[in-house]
């Protein structure tokens, strides 16, 4: 009996075709975030984050932020392009911050909330390098750039296109982020975030998404479809592309996770609690600068502290300091009721234990520590300098883990199992029972990377790594991969507009 | 400025040998336990469990247990050693086991806590195989056994030594105990497991460490050295051998780890609430035998539940349902105030990225879960049949970076560092300035196995992965390890109880 079940699960399997995964689907976090600082502490930080934004203020040398701040009461010191703030300024204006919010894909099926309880994951965007074990490490570059996209549109558990996978460095600079933007809707339905990096290349994202969605600018305004990132540059200033992003982002109401770049020991205090003031100083001016230009547009809390090898100078990532930072990020968050943006990151050079160790210590804290949106959730490396392929494949083995540790155990009549268990009794085994055959096709996690087969039938096999095995998943996804349908129409407007742009661009109208 | 700094750091680090880590200290989990039911099913889970025990009862092996239990009040099956137990009697018995108590070392500074918030981590003890990259897996033998729980001695962050790295297949398996026993106590000043299998080898670790300890039984009993594990034979069986350990321990004032080995889908229900509720009857069960064959007797309740393949019927370890079944248990062991004890558990076949996300996953869990003694905590591999010289050095780092996580951040005036983000001002950076100098050397984790150089550093100095620089870890650890030192008397001492023992053994006289 038990063996004629297990044989029909095969089969099951057998016939799905390749890589098992999970569907694509919302994520819910229903355990209470978990605090690593007292009610006390985190208002001393935000104290002493109000008092750094009022003393010393920050540097803001794009032009327009600078002027609708002062036409917003800040205190502008031309000499230095210094913006002094009022803390009752910053507490006033950061209350339209919505606390949630949803992004449109093109395929509604995967519609996104942020907030709310729901958790995001996104795959990892702006790497200069890409690597695979088969070619090595090598300059981002236009088509692996597709391969990737197409993978991560393979990979159900990621929610999000993460704003380019691998710089394509092989197209002139000014005019790629079209045709990221272009191979992002064609190559996924999923929702994917645009560059910050200059107000035209916000523009050409919303008017891209404007013709894929078929909607006017103000219904995207309604129901937002564009993501991005803006960083400070930390120490305090924020530098003319980011505010120039900001700005236009905030104006078309479409959402920015805040983030400041705070390397404890580095761009910021040595001290834990130092970083947090900073980055905490950075998010409110930034989240009041978002709230002066457009009341009520969306805004993510983001934490990135983490800190430096004091040795060498060189970032760390995934470390215990990191974990405590984006614990205490989350909980600065809900102080301000404003959704919260941690990532997914490891300084490993390969694929290896400690890019897995510092991932899962990245995933537990932020997701214990309630975040929104996992930025980088899946494929970076190496200090975010290298997508990976073998590491996308990893990463979302380790979120379909974390999906289902957030699944409640069902406790009712049935599953406390008191009359299968007396069945049973004594020495016996639960595989054939009645209770077992009526749930076990459904009833534990399936992995799609991990090995469980013992140490006989796994060397029989090859004995292949974890590394070696996640290699012949991400070829067995692009292998398989559908491009998803796009309108005829739509798909022509969209190559019209980027052809159009291109020549603009190039002629420098930008 | 900084650079001086850099180089000062360096020399202090050179001087200090080879491998950096941290010193050997108690850790204290400061966070609540996170909990992943409500009171509501944690009591539906205990009702249903004294259920099982009432009418259904538990099948014991040994004679001793079953008239005991017989004594206090159980009522026994004679035609089918069926044991059932009334629900007061069970919430009556229980209430005498203690919620904390101390464990002796030969070395006083490594005494140990369990309970109280305190949090153990013991290497892996139990497996039949051993591996490391160089030589491949192979049968445990005596050589790599004292190998083995030499580098533990060596690993501070490891508190106690498991209960044997490795079955010392090449003695006699009725005597190898002692030869067990007696490298332990040379071999490492720390507390080591002995074992539960018969009582007679539960005598011999008595004996052997009121030698190594120059106490009688008595001051053993009122300040226990020994620590073991006992499992019933799930479902719902306690053997022999374990009713032997059991008596005991209990007898001696020594503690077990009580610790059902409760797979979901094969040993037990494949719903998690069922096999939680099998899991707390046989622990409920082994504590009740436990009181009564000495009131007061120091008991752990011990997690195991995981859950098998189905497909195959292997083992998984380090699952989803694992991570939730440790939280569950948790609360469990919190609902009768008794210490918690769980496991770093995977089912990889090699120290591979599995490995890592595995065990992350096993320690994230059963920390925030509030366990007290993390059972297997370094070293583990391959479902517990390998013990793995890199796996422990894997394992040490990840432990030291959840200890280095559980320490809170500091904050006050001076962490929260205003004057020094104000000092420094915009586009500035910290490397050189006071507030960074008088704190630098102590800031931040300081890693074993992590490299965080730079790819082309990392490159240039051969580009070894995680496992790799765990390999040379463990040797240099080796290398440079020294006997601590052991009073000639007691080594002489001890030396003749084994071989006074293994004649009586070996001529039949258990």
């Amino acid at each position: 009996m038990a063996r004629s079940m297990l044989n029909r699960r095969e089969r099951r399997l057998a016939s799905a075709g390749s890589v098992r995964q999970m569907p694509f689907g919302g994520v819910t976090n229903r355990y209470p975030p978990i605090a690593i600082m007292s009610t006390d502490e985190i208002e001393a930080i935000h104290r002493a984050s109000l008092r750094l934004l009022s003393e010393t203020g920050i540097e803001i040398l794009h032009d327009e932020s600078r002027t609708l701040l002062k036409a917003a009461g800040a205190d502008i010191d031309m000499s230095n392009l210094r913006v002094r703030f009022d803390p009752a300024m910053v507490e006033e204006k950061i209350r339209t911050v919505p606390s949630s919010f949803t992004l449109q894909a093109r395929n509604p099926a995967r519609n996104l909330t942020v907030g709310d309880g729901s958790l995001i994951f996104a795959a990892t965007g702006g790497p200069a390098f890409v690597h695979d074990t088969d070619r090595g490490r090598r300059a981002g570059n236009y088509a692996d750039m597709c391969d990737y996209i197409r993978v991560v549109q393979q990979l159900n558990v990621i929610h999000q296109e993460g704003g380019c996978p691998c710089e394509p460095t092989d197209l002139p600079p000014d005019s790629r982020h079209l045709d990221f933007y272009l191979a992002a809707i064609r190559l996924t339905d999923k929702n994917w975030q645009c560059w910050a990096l200059g107000g035209y290349r916000v523009e050409d994202a919303i008017e891209m998404l404007c013709i894929t969605l078929g909607q006017t600018r103000e219904e995207l305004r309604a129901n937002p479809a564009a993501l991005t990132v803006v960083n400070s540059n930390s120490p305090l200033r924020l530098d003319i592309p980011m505010g120039e992003g900001l700005c236009a982002m905030a104006r078309a109401g479409q959402p920015v996770a805040l983030t400041p770049f705070t390397l404890s020991g580095a761009m910021s205090p040595v001290t834990i609690a130092g970083a947090l003031t900073q980055q905490n100083a950075e998010a409110l001016a930034l989240m009041t600068l978002s709230q002066v230009v457009a009341p009520g547009a969306p805004v993510l809390y983001g934490g990135f502290t983490s800190n430096v090898d004091m040795r060498t100078g060189s970032p760390a990532f995934g470390t215990p300091e990191y974990a405590k930072a984006q614990i205490a990020s989350g909980q600065l968050a809900r102080r301000y009721n404003v959704p919260f943006r941690s990532s997914n990151v490891t300084a490993s050079n390969l694929v290896d234990v400690q890019a897995a160790y510092e991932s899962g210590m990245s995933l537990w804290s932020t997701i214990m520590g309630g975040v929104s949106l996992i930025e980088h959730a899946a494929g970076w490396l190496e200090g975010g300098l290298t997508a990976s392929f073998e590491k996308l494949i990893l990463d979302a083995e380790m979120l379909q883990m974390m999906r289902s540790f957030l699944d409640p155990i069902l406790v009712d009549e049935d599953s406390l199992a008191v009359d299968a268990i007396s069945e049973v009794g004594p020495g016996g085994h639960f595989f054939g029972t009645g209770h077992t055959l009526a749930r076990f096709e459904n009833a534990f996690y399936e992995p799609m990377l991990s090995d469980w087969r013992n140490f006989e039938n796994w060397s029989e096999s090859g004995g292949r790594s974890g590394t070696d095995r996640a290699n012949a998943i991400w070829k067995d996804l692009l292998r398989t991969y559908e491009q998803p349908p796009l309108d005829a129409g739509v798909d022509e407007a969209l190559e019209a507009y980027v052809a159009r742009r291109k020549e603009e661009i190039h002629a420098g109208k930008f």
